[in-house]
């Protein structure tokens, strides 16, 4: 999970923050179904709707930070002469959302 | 997160533990963007790629579980008479998926 | 696109109905699109958002077969019998929804 | 369904035509499933796989028009001025996506 591609494109640091938080009570939340999953009397009804808040708090995060992307770097792409690996990138991130 | 119920239905132990073990795993990968969200470099893209790869990982989870809650609940519903309490679950849980 | 199968198995005829005369709303709709299509000068901005509107009004009808088929074969397949073929055919159906 | 917007942006021709042909299946497709439905002995499972199909294909169709959208429009954003909009336009698309 390489953090890093030295394209000198950097997150917006506000949505870093916001990210980060969310991405924390996300870890919570599975941490809280791992507990449910220790109970060999759990329901798979109560698991499923556990998994689809988690899937739900998930897709925000990437939807902020995808926001953040196509305003602070897709928007200028052209502008930096990189747009057909930005292009190509996007296509690949959203394919299947 | 109650993981109760009392409808006396559970699920199944072997489907239990895989998805525990599955879920450790994303756990991790969590954790790891956790700390990729550290970096003040990190690279946008670099972000929603992890959480699309989270994103699958999770939903692989849900339809393992989702299977087997066909396979142990929902066929057997009309038999045990609490078809409508099932159903209307069911269609909570598949809504946008 | 056979329609039949000889398992015996129909879709509610209420249903049917609805569904039948929601998709012809949705013919419509993608009638009206075509036609932008046809223009020059239409913006992908409004084709996507026309797309989206129908893929909306398809889900739609694909919750209501959906319900249905859950509530009048699924719930009882264990008593007829067929639960292997019905829970394989659902979970190919459910994937990626 | 109004089809402009006076923005001047265009969907490229090529993808235009691609779009209009691609359509006109999804829309033959659709008359095929209007068919099966005035069968009263028409089989859910089958209403629901082609639903999908139909879907698929749709979802298809969206993919070209938004490639060709991000590559002649969003990249260029900036330089023309219109970024707040043309964001904004594509979150509303992208959104349940």
């Amino acid at each position: 999970m390489g953090s890093c591609c030295g394209n000198g494109l950097r997150l917006d640091s506000g949505v870093r923050e916001d990210a980060r938080r969310r991405l924390l009570s996300v870890k919570g939340h599975v941490e809280g179904i791992l507990r449910m999953l220790e109970d060999e009397k759990v329901y798979c009804g109560d698991v499923l709707k556990q998994i689809k808040a988690v899937d739900g708090a998930l897709d925000k995060i990437g939807q902020l930070v995808l926001r953040s992307h196509l305003k602070h770097h897709v928007v200028t792409a052209h502008e930096r002469g990189d747009e057909d690996r930005i292009l190509e990138e996007l296509m690949e991130i959203l394919k299947y959302r």
